[in-house]
């Protein structure tokens, strides 16, 4: 028996455990787990540092996001109204007899985690993925990312003590390092995977999402993958607001090199007086913005290997570029613009260049600015910023992006994404391979359950949720009326 | 332009409009469908029966079940509370500063629609996909099933009468005719498609979900295509039962020839006396049952093909046959058992053969079942039949039937799906395409809708389900706390 059909027997039998589990149990569990790494935090953040190049300040920052993360989750489950438990009971004078069938949310299986790159702690072994499969009830294997494989076997060492701790099934949460194309294409592969977590590359999701569609039995794949997040500038605020525009956007564009899936990566307006004024003041910006260090030698490669091909097509214009020259492994913080008829012809302006650049993409007029944006993909977030007299008179324009995005935002930069129940980190196809879940939030559990209906059960036979006491004491539509009472 | 362009062009015009109506407009959209379906009652169900060979009575209470559907969703839209608004207000003294996100589910875009030909009001033209996208906001393009074709034309002019009465965009429904592998094909391979319902074959269904991945931006296919719905027989109530429960299940397998996608098609039980006397009295119930007309001379071809495949296998033995012949175009009702370890050597016994036919599995030992149960793919249904003491005794048997189907059912047969909150019709892989969604019952909805998240909206800007004043009068989660209460 090979290493990788170890691990999965090992995982169908934690499920089998780990499932039966009552959610104030699972909810410790992931207290434990927050414990115990937020005890690891000083032999974590330094080693993070290294594998990484973020700077200290940020890996502290994010190391506690992600026990907030996993904090939060053990709030969602002991609350636990998360499970849409809907009953409808039985009615015996209807003709035919109408049965008593009572559904929840129940836990698919074993979940594969990819970590990623861009986030050590919070998108990686006990990320945001790792803790909503826990929550649900599945038993997660991480497939720790290369580029900080002893950051990622220190966060698993410190769920092995919660494990401890908690008294879990030992194979509750296993830990593989490889490489994607084998390690995890064998993973994604095998029977007893029931579904996959991921943020990363397009061409890394897009290859699970085809391994997982390729199996006899296809298991969904929740890949978060590629966005350049468009900001529209509307006439009104550039005129009066270019200043404080530039500055805040330039930071927006170059905050941790760039290196983030909700980065400004199309800057979209109509030609005007304005916008020459806020792009000259954005270029501005952008010379006193210092080239730093990138998360990995192949992360640097690319940005600059897409950055160069970006500048060298037809009708690119430099507007800002950092001062400072790069050194070794730093990235160079770019901003460029383009003609919006130019724009429509070359589709590989509107490609990914993951790093600190953005394009502006300017137009004749509104029209052409509709065509752009009917003519993007789909993406994480989309901006509009606008004072009120735009908004006003841009409804049409702002109707457009809500079908872009999952998150569409008005007056603020899309980087920085709020972990709460009301949060969409996801958004059509190509910005992730399923639209309709998010990967951030309390609804990022969603997406390791399935709907289950019990007819004609006893009430000793359901599960707690579905019990007429309510035990959990949970919302739940009873009869088509949203309650917390008993029946 | 051909004639699927030119119907996308105008699913895509009739969304922009469509998706813009409120919930209450839609719900009275919805309900004059109903209202316009049943004034075509006496021409409709003449006509369905000539085409299905349906009886008259099951066409009438399928039409009244079609009309149901879609005032259930109409009250669905009109409550509202199903679009899962969440609110998290800011935090201006947060650290960074807590911005202000509202999150709500939306409609897709054009959904397409197949008709089934088992049902041709309640799973085709205005059927449970139609209903539950034309309610989340979605427009409809219905793909006719050829093998009632002028019933689907007869529903889609009563669906027209209500588009004229409702006042909604003329192409919110659409309706097409032709084959699945050409029409179909260009249906959901068109780029303003974005998602698909389909109920039918497990090759009907699978060919769809593949063109719908090889689009260039693949979108989700709910296709609910095969189970045989297995059901377990326990010992104490073969001893104490066996005549009700043969009576019971002679009619479940042969109910409407058969012509259910919960139809039992697989019963399970360790060996003993009481299951042989069960087996001989169901034997006898199948002497007594009449051949009689299937759907189609298709339908017809592959239940006999499949039965004679079936029949030929190793080890078949059959245990009761309809006494009287079968006529042109009609059905034969067969059941006949095999032993567990001949079955669990064999796909092809566990594959779904369309009709009155059902196959009975006698396991040495409780081990071999459940061995029988792990083998089995994802299903429906499964069902337990067991007095008290059974059930008590077979936990463990029935924690790994709930890992197997959308719906677990106690002393109850498969056949008969209550439509409702609580209700799930579907399940894993290959049951359907999709086994975190349901096609019968309210839920049915969250298959046409994607999260979006609004963030620093002002008030006036957002739709009525997030505003503060809480127009709609929805239950919210609000700062994690589900309330109808404005903010």
């Amino acid at each position: 028996m090979n290493d990788i059909e170890q691990v999965m027997q090992n995982a169908r039998e934690a499920f089998d455990s780990y499932k039966n589990l009552s959610p104030a149990k699972r909810a410790g569990f992931l207290n434990e787990i927050a414990a115990a790494i937020e005890a690891a935090r000083e032999q974590l953040v330094p080693v993070a540092h290294q594998e990484s190049n973020l700077p200290l300040g940020r890996l502290n920052g994010e190391l506690t996001r992600t026990t907030n993360q996993l904090k939060m989750f053990a709030r969602l489950i002991e609350e636990g109204s998360w499970v849409e438990a809907a009953i409808d009971t039985a009615d015996e004078s209807r003709t035919p007899r109408k049965p008593d069938t009572r559904k929840m949310l129940m836990p698919v299986g074993p979940v594969v985690v990819f970590g990623a790159s861009n986030f050590p702690f919070a998108f990686s072994t006990a990320g945001g993925d790792t803790a909503s499969a826990l929550a649900a009830g599945a038993p997660v294997i991480i497939k720790g990312h290369s580029s900080h494989a002893e950051t990622s076997q220190i966060v698993f060492k410190a769920m092995q003590v919660a494990i401890q701790k908690a008294g879990v099934h030992p194979c509750t949460v296993q830990h593989v390092l490889g490489s994607g194309s084998t390690v995890g294409k064998a993973l994604v592969e095998h029977p007893f995977t029931t579904a996959v977590g991921f943020t990363g590359s397009f061409h890394g999701g897009r290859s699970l999402w085809e391994y997982a569609n390729q199996r006899e039995t296809p298991i969904p794949v929740f890949a978060e993958m590629s966005s350049i997040n468009p900001v529209v500038f509307l006439e009104d605020t550039l005129q009066k607001n270019a200043a404080a525009l530039a500055k805040q956007y330039a930071g927006s564009i170059t905050l941790g090199m760039g290196q983030f899936c909700t980065n400004p990566g199309l800057l979209i307006a109509v030609q005007s007086e304005g916008l020459d004024n806020f792009l000259s003041l954005l270029g501005a910006e952008f010379t006193r913005i210092d080239p730093d260090k990138m998360l990995n030698s192949n992360i640097h490669a690319s940005y600059h290997a897409a950055l160069d091909k970006a500048l060298a097509q037809k009708g690119i214009e430099k507007v800002g570029q950092a001062e400072k020259n790069a050194g070794e492994g730093e990235a160079f913080p770019t901003v460029a613009k383009v003609k919006a008829n130019i724009f429509l012809q070359n589709p590989h302006l509107s490609e990914e260049v993951f790093g600190p650049y953005s394009l502006a993409v300017c137009c004749d007029n509104k029209e052409e600015l509709k065509t752009v944006i009917r003519q993007l993909k789909g993406q994480l977030t989309t901006t509009i910023m606008g004072t009120d007299a735009d908004v006003e008179a841009n409804g049409d324009v702002i109707s457009l992006q809500v079908t872009l995005a999952g998150r569409i935002i008005l007056n603020d930069v899309p980087t920085g994404v709020e972990v709460c129940a009301s949060m969409v980190h996801g958004g059509p196809f190509p910005a992730t391979t399923d639209g309709r879940f998010t990967s951030v939030g309390t609804t990022a559990i969603k997406r390791w359950v399935r709907p289950v209906c019990f007819q004609g059960f006893k009430d000793n036979m359901l599960p707690d949720a579905l019990k007429n006491s309510n035990p959990l004491h949970i919302w739940r539509i009873v009869n088509n009326e949203w309650t917390q009472q008993s029946i």
